[in-house]
């Protein structure tokens, strides 16, 4: 899994049909900095998620891809390959803490 | 998912037999521009996705990849590693709307 | 899916024994140039990958990875995370035919 | 699967309800240098892990990701993508002790 | 799948019950240079995989990736990413004889 921060979502009408009423989320990862790990810096790249954790913009969360995010609770055999599945409370890192 | 821009198509007549009728879309995905949340950044990888929806080249799309593109309507036991399952309304980061 | 451009193979004499008699071709992965839409750019990664459609070094080809290689036909358990699915006729992008 | 140092840990209360109880730890994979492989450089990537091994931090672990993380002992059907699969005692790389 | 050297093992005592007995190596993937295609170039990423066919450091070998690795012989339900899946006789690119 990766540690992420919720940045914003989209918009889908047109979709496949199991996909409806699902919440996509846009996620931007979140690595703990080798120079200083007090910090996190960012990932570049960013990746859309469903969520069902109720999370929202400026949240920190966990998510999981590939077939395990079809593992999420309510999500089985939906066409996802990323999904949130905890909100981050803390991150400690050798004695710091990050989030 | 990544969302990503319909930049062409693929045609080929010498196939894997159930891919026969499937319309094979090239994608080049867009990531949120750290420096500049208000606007995308082309990804390097173009890739190549199936496409049920009937999108086309410009439009903006969400794709999934690895065995979640096998759960798309109608693409079961497909050989495929990538799917379009959502053509892109609105997207909006931190108060930003890019599309 | 990627596009890519056979430029070998590989002999495996001592291998899993359901690989037996298996054809294993080298692929350089090609992607649309983002500065020039009218040209492929190589990718870095070269990949083996099984064919069952009688490819060879020279032909344009698309692949697929991961489970999904699986799925091809005739490849159904073996060990294999990359099979060629397609012989590219041609590729348009953005009113380019690159191939 | 990857070779890892250990590096932190993350708590998160709100998630999805299997993942209760659950250790999550932060990885930093290690790799080995190509110039001088009688040591690891570190990768740029920091994964979280889900640990049923009882290690901690400083620990050099084996990790496993996508599908097969799921096949780690009690993981079944989990909606987590990494989990650490042993604790690592040794590395030797061409007559170097890295661990 | 990738072409590979085999660098080193790995030794790990306390790991998942089904690990027990199996060999671990480390391998470093070979990529075909592209300014010169009579020969390989290192990848940056070493990766340890299960190997069922006697590989040792120094050899030259196939391995797959992913759930894939699970498909290799006897490794059914492994929580393993990846699997030495041959051993390399030639690697022949554009004419040129790599291996």
């Amino acid at each position: 899994m990766f540690i992420a921060r919720v940045i914003g979502s989209v918009v889908s009408t047109k979709k496949d049909e199991v996909m409806r009423g699902r919440k996509l989320l846009v996620l931007r990862p979140l690595l703990v900095d080798e120079q200083d790990p007090a910090q996190f810096k960012s990932g570049q790249n960013t990746i859309v998620a469903v969520d069902a954790l109720d999370a929202g913009t400026g949240d920190l969360v966990l998510f999981c891809q590939d077939s395990s995010a079809r593992h999420a609770a309510g999500m089985k055999a939906l066409p996802i390959d990323a999904a949130v599945i905890g909100l981050v409370d803390t991150v400690e890192i050798q004695g710091h803490r990050l989030a």
